[in-house]
């Protein structure tokens, strides 16, 4: 096309852009309308797809980072023949595709949901990292950034992580519009500034007028042309561009133009420019990985004392051997959470993210998009760094495997700012997610291996000392069950328990015993989804459940406990004993204690709540 | 102090590190003797801090933002006379002061919690803001930073804010050891690869030997006399420097030395310097605020439709006023949160951050501890972003407020990456957290000013639509309490609700009454805590419990209501209604609707609860 022609492109864009937000009534025109020739030029020269084959290894990848521009996204899929004019006008409606975001969940040409800003960048080095070591099918990776969301961190983890890697099949676009959402930016028109930040970085930059077409092209251009470097284009821009009533000005974020119809007609009016969108340049089967061999998973011992960090490392090991698809991800602590293990046998497959959570999450859910199997690992408590991140893959859909180690106060001496003790909370809260809490060996290595077939997000917590193998290794636990480790026709009260204190409970169970105080005992390592059954017939037995975990009180255990039993049914009388206090330093043993949840504290409350006592 | 003496004191530093750890029989010696020179010069020559007045408004403030350095940070206050040798060999135990990352709960002399890496210098530009743009006290920050942990977006977040900010005020000491916990930084002892980035960012910089005392010397001299720009020093050191067996080598990272005894004679054997630290330069009152005046409160008309982030604008507006002592702070979406009307009023008691949620809420932690009471708001859903900020505050024991905005699906056609579904959970799960989330204007102006005056951290969720004013402007609302909205002697269940289903309520209740079933309403505005004695009453009085909220079933409003019940008394019949899909974009009645949660499915639930139905 030449230069009219896509100039022309870019005013179908921006015109379509207004009409959808018109017809919703609501979105983001004039964020659409400053990146709109930068759209355009890439779709029209650059972009390499096959919008009939979304999965086509070769296809470029094109991620809309300032998500809020969707709009534009959509006016895109129209030009290239992906959807009608009339979908296009279906935009943030019930049941649309098109909604106020984007999400892979609706549309396949979707790579990850956007709409947190920062998100974009990161997720494409995760893209640009499989393309680069794993697939290695040429594809190029593109991800338009607003100017605003440069100031998120985590787009430096990305810009470091990059530039370290020597990413030059990764180009982001900068739309450099000066206006966030309350108004400019903190550099404005200044691309220099941009320039310098992304360069100490190790990044290519190169800066031009972003409406400028032909400069918009030879830009491309020159990012597809570099090697050894990602490329950053920042792209000087004017909001709502193209129309007077709202060009470069600010209190418009967000809200539709106030006279469309006059918009369009300044814009040009309708048009209805199609584009044939360049095909990728070979088509090859899916980073060829051998189907999935027989997994010979690691072997413990009954009565051997093995952390379920370890277990963690071993499993992941053996599973990588038998799958090629699985890949592993640290945040620099891979000798503490025993990634290391997979990292020596297979570090072609392994992602070193340094201390950088949000970035390890986001190029778990990049490695994911690509069809692998991520296991990304750092301590539990670290994990909270990367919420948003995890939140947005769940809004994705993206198939990630994340472990927590040094779950609790049991880690001992080092105290509560490296103990996991919300971690239960954040996942149970994550729409699809599944949460396992293994408290032995043999238990973690199938749970490591069986979290690999799962949807959603799925979460391990992994414990830092070391337990008694309490399971045989040929034990089943499927997800979403429970184990009855004591049980008589006596019980007089369960204790649900998962982890490390799966232990202290059955100690306590022991001495009840003794006390001639029979207790159910039961192993919860499937957090969620929950066993209902089986805690409800504890409950039938048993009418009391006292459960007892290293986490806080709140959206841990004890309330996964309650989700059996929320359907109107009757109740059982319930006691939670969990982590209520700050700790301190102090041994494993006398922090277990000091919560109140080691196998003392649980016999204390148990023959209270026996005795019907109020123990709160 | 001379070459000589100050080299001496480096090595008693490294000497006493070394003691403490292997007291302790765990720590991070090594860590620690990387750094020892830099904290000798500083404590000698530069600091001004007067440890017997840590409240001394001319102090200058001190941050050891890699916190696993702790032994170095004890070691200095014994050399410092702050504590003694005996106490210095407490590490790590039980009960001591001195535990494995430092915290202000137990030591007056330190400013934030750290161990969490790249949070350190965050909270220091917090401090910084305070000493430069309200104390004006002339005092300095330090912040000493690992290098490993610039890989953590977050410390660019802080380098963005700093420069852009020009915080002379402020000097970031990076302890360039090369080596990380796993293994090798990204950068090993590139200096220069640290400089370009801080001086993109605008920041002096300084690279030295971190080793030659005299190098140190100049550099912190340089720092003090640099104006208009932040300064960030760059030392080249050697982790385990002075003791060959450890200096420089991997696979030593968090370990107590092998053979302390010979190490202490490498390093020359104990010493006992103490050194007089420089007294601050002028006792001045802490930032000189008048006392709080009478909050004039806005005040809204039963029946108005008023958003309750509008009342929250509105409230900490009136608050500005009657308290100079309260600063606002936002992420960039001050005109969606309303901060920007406390913007308009006290430009000068307000921080805007950008979208940069953990340097946000890190900025409010850092105001907090100079005394302030800062609020802080930004979406709902990207305080997630802050999750670990917000759990090292609880550790810190900070008070902050923070205000999340577009709580649920209620806000409509934007979607779900807008949306604060889990919220409520991430704030629960806080330790000594405070969790407010009002109906109504009248309710949420009582609750923003009471949020002051409490302890740790509390957050109030805010509803983007607007909603009926239900309650008197001179309705009271404690923190804990709930209110009854509906109540008489024959209500067969109890509906429990908070913002926007409180309405939801309402109407459903209006329905079942026709239906000829009456329903008890509580507002649930004390999500946390709970009003334990109304839930325990109704639960007596009408046998079940409906739960409805706009946000995700777990760690929620129905979590929230358990905890009434978790004293082993019986337990009501229960049934939570929450949001159990993954919203796309509709309109907020749509979205209710969609999720359950609206006055239709309320109702719908409420009956087949009477009719001891399973509704699950």
């Amino acid at each position: 096309m030449n230069t009219r022609q896509l100039t022309e492109l870019g005013q179908q864009l921006r015109v379509d852009s207004v009409r959808a937000a018109d017809a919703a009534s609501s979105g983001h025109p004039t964020s659409s309308m400053s990146a709109a020739d930068l759209m355009a030029v890439l779709l029209a020269h650059h972009l390499r797809y096959d919008f009939d084959r979304p999965a086509h290894p070769g296809n470029d990848r094109f991620i809309l980072s300032k998500g809020h521009a969707s709009p534009l996204l959509y006016a895109a899929y129209k030009a290239a023949g992906a959807i009608d004019d009339a979908e296009l006008l279906t935009f943030r409606e019930l049941g649309s595709r098109l909604e106020g975001h984007p999400t892979p969940r609706r549309l396949p040409w979707v790579e990850t949901a956007t709409g947190s800003l920062g998100q974009g960048l990161p997720v494409g080095v995760g893209i640009a990292l499989s393309g680069k070591r794993l697939e290695r099918t040429g594809y190029r990776v593109w991800v338009l950034c607003g100017d605003s969301e440069l100031a998120e961190g985590s787009v430096w983890e990305a810009a470091e992580h990059a530039g370290y890697e020597h990413l030059d099949n990764l180009t982001a676009i900068v739309d450099v519009n000066r206006l966030g959402q309350r108004g400019p930016t903190r550099h404005g028109h200044d691309l220099d500034a941009y320039a310098r930040r992304f360069q100490a970085f190790g990044w290519h930059t190169i800066e031009i007028d972003g409406h400028d077409v032909d400069a918009v092209d030879r830009a491309y251009g020159e990012a597809e042309s570099t090697s050894g470097q990602p490329t950053v284009i920042l792209a000087r821009t004017l909001k709502g561009k193209g129309v007077a009533a709202v060009e470069d000005r600010e209190g418009l974020h967000g809200k539709p133009l106030p006279d469309a119809e006059e918009a369009i007609a300044e814009l040009g009016g309708v048009r209805e420019l199609r584009i044939e969108v360049q095909d990728p340049p070979a088509a090859r089967v899916l980073h060829a990985v051998a189907a999935p061999g027989q997994v010979e998973l690691p072997r413990y011992d009954k009565g051997d004392e093995v952390a379920t960090r370890d277990a963690y490392g071993q499993a992941l090991t053996a599973l990588g051997g038998a799958r090629e698809d699985v890949v592993a991800i640290d945040g620099e602590v891979g000798d503490s959470t025993r990634s290391e293990y997979f990292a020596k046998e297979y570090p072609d497959r392994y992602f070193e993210c340094y201390i950088a959570e949000q970035q390890m999450v986001a190029a778990a859910v990049g490695l994911a998009a690509r069809g692998w199997v991520p296991y990304a690992a750092t301590f539990a408590a670290f994990l909270t760094r990367a919420h948003d991140f995890v939140r947005m893959a769940s809004i994705s859909g993206a198939g990630i495997n994340l472990v927590g180690s040094h779950a609790g106060v049991s880690i001992g001496q080092d105290g509560p700012s490296q103990m996991g003790l919300e971690d239960l909370a954040m996942f149970r809260s994550v729409y699809d997610s599944t949460v396992l809490y293994p408290c032995d060996a043999n238990q973690t290595a199938k749970l490591v291996a069986a979290m690999a077939g799962l949807d959603g997000v799925r979460y391990l917590r992994t414990s830092r000392g070391a337990s008694p193998v309490l399971y045989g290794p040929d034990e089943e636990f499927p997800v979403g069950g429970s184990k009855v480790l004591r049980s008589s026709g006596e019980d007089r009260l369960t204790l649900v328990a998962a982890g490390v204190t799966v232990h202290e409970a059955l100690a306590a169970a022991d001495s009840l015993a003794e006390a001639g105080i029979r207790a159910r005992v039961i192993d919860l390592y499937s957090v969620k989804p929950v066993d209902r059954d089986t805690l409800r017939q504890a409950a039938e037995d048993t009418g009391c459940l006292l459960t007892v975990e290293d986490h806080r009180e709140e959206g841990g255990i004890g309330d996964a406990v309650l989700d059996a039993f929320l359907d109107g049914r009757p109740v059982p009388r319930l006691v939670r004993l969990a982590v209520r206090t700050m700790p301190g330093s102090a041994s494993p043993a006398e922090q277990l204690h000091a919560a109140g949840i080691d196998a003392e504290s649980i016999a204390t409350a148990a023959r209270l709540l026996v005795e019907q006592a109020v123990v709160r």
